[in-house]
């Protein structure tokens, strides 16, 4: 058992882990690590609303400087009137690098729309704000691409507040400094910025080997609580501190659907993700039905899950919007 | 909004509470406020396994130095099979009161048997190692009898770890030092010694007032969830740390059964009950079965709950048991 906290990030406490020192999860889960000299990652979301990928975003994603991981997803359940973004997420270990690229690109990619809704939504977080959880080993997702591999099994799951305590900065930091959120216009662009920190969620599922009885238990019990649970996000979430949530299925190369999906959420602070995540009754089936699967499964179990969390000052923020769906992304909070 | 931690046993922290300063919950609570001379509380239970409750036990009660409050209760489900205890349970906010009357009548109450159990689970923690929780500020029950009054509505309260940021010492102190636990017989006697801090928990059910819908929602869903999880801590505990727990129905002076239940929980620690509440799924489900009902009937909820939580050092604790039935209390563990 190993602490999700590296060495190298590991410092004098002044705020304590939520569990004592013997407290020993049920099941095993493991975070990605970094190599030391990594300081800090870049997520950077791309959207388009004309509803199909253009060429343009494959080149941008594979160009000099171009993020080291990306992939594309369009939303699970598309919503009736609603925006139906084709999402691309790009992640760097390399901050010079994402600079140079989205200088390069950001302009190319906003002014391309022709009418049709284009956004951005970055964040680069030192790595001390920045977390990751998975149930297995293999097939990194997500900023985990990046890593150098997986931790052995960790302490820091399987309890409320576990996601916090494998934050390196929870050593001394409350992570708390949510604020108002700034919309600003011009012409067609909407910049939004947060004058406070935001947090960051990617959530992801990947049912490709669950067959037989856990396909239908996932599809059938947990899926559609997940869906629930992502449409009161998307929906009613500003009421409980989430400025705007996506619920994405990953398509491959050619846009085909995948067994795999995320929701991607954007939180006014941590400790609103943590309220959410421990007592809305949606999340609480979705986690009482897969620990049911879980326990029923044992080792069997093939279902996929991981996150990757991180909270982001205002100047680790990039929120920028042309011609968009009045409830795209952070724009909804000023809607 | 004010602390569930009263100004006179406010320190400064070296451990933060769970929630950031801006926390607020969903719904009010409060909690039981004592005269600032309490230093230290006494919960006594007693109980006696030959199914009725003798007339000595009303006389010891009524003594001089007897409790302040008690009430008596029996199995709310009785196992076949299992234990049919009849259990008092007496407050005393004065332990010199206390002191006098347990060598008083400790002795007479557990040879008075004539083969048939007896037993007493006395903890007396100081003030600081103790909470309470009520759902509304009327009709105390338990320890709360003896409280001067409640409190206003109260910050720590409605997510994981308010039980623990309502004790005063976790400003400062872990509240974890769990031990093996040691039983010593002699002759009929059996005294069951944990060599380190226990947590009491008496979490307590009231739908006297629960009419048409609600108290069909009680007995219909609510209860069942915690009767599932009052057996499994019963019967499958230990593997969670509960050394031993009993569901209760509290019974008037006649020995009538009320609309009043509680569960009373012994366990090797504070952090063991936290792991049980916020995660195991008959607990969720009761928490959930809850907020649902809770957020339909908003201010016209009668379903009232409440609990109260110690943690007791050795030195604060007496468990003895004459004749029992072997998983009568903490005879369990040694079982």
């Amino acid at each position: 058992m190993e602490s999700a906290i590296p060495p190298q990030l590991s410092v004098p406490r002044v705020r304590h882990p939520r569990v004592p020192d013997d407290y020993e999860p049920r099941f095993p889960s493991f975070v990605a690590r970094h190599r030391t000299s990594v300081r800090r990652l870049v997520m950077a979301y791309l959207g388009t609303q004309e509803g199909r990928s253009p060429a343009w975003l494959d080149a941008a994603m594979n160009a000099p400087d171009g993020p080291r991981h990306h992939d594309r997803a369009v939303p699970a359940w598309p919503e009736p009137g609603g925006p139906r973004d084709v999402v691309a997420v790009g992640y760097w270990d390399d901050t010079a690098a994402f600079d140079r690229w989205f200088t390069r690109h950001r302009e190319a990619w906003l002014s391309g729309g022709a009418g049709d809704g284009r956004w951005v939504e970055v964040v680069r977080p030192a790595i001390e704000r920045y977390e990751t959880i998975f149930g297995r080993r293999s097939r990194p997702e997500g900023v985990a691409v990046l890593a150098a591999g997986f931790s052995g099994p960790v302490r820091e799951h399987g309890y409320w507040g576990g996601m916090r305590d494998r934050m390196p900065a929870s050593q001394v930091d409350p992570l708390h400094d949510p604020g108002p959120v700034d919309v600003e216009r011009r012409g067609d662009r909407v910049r939004v910025r947060p004058r406070g920190s935001v947090c960051l969620i990617r959530s992801g599922q990947d049912w490709t080997d669950s067959g037989g009885q856990e396909r239908r238990a996932y599809l059938g019990e947990i899926e559609p609580a997940l869906r629930e649970g992502m449409e009161f996000l998307r929906d009613r979430g500003r009421g409980v501190g989430c400025l705007a949530n996506r619920y994405l299925r990953v398509v491959d190369a050619a846009g085909r659907p995948t067994d795999r999906s995320y929701g991607v959420g954007w939180w006014r602070s941590l400790a609103d993700l943590e309220r959410w995540s421990e007592s809305h009754p949606t999340h609480l089936a979705i986690f009482s039905a897969f620990g049911r699967l879980a326990a029923a499964r044992r080792d069997g179990l093939e279902l996929r899950l991981y996150h990757e969390v991180a909270v982001a000052n205002p100047d680790e923020q990039w929120f920028e919007y042309v011609d968009c769906h009045p409830r795209t992304g952070l724009l909804a909070v000023a809607d």
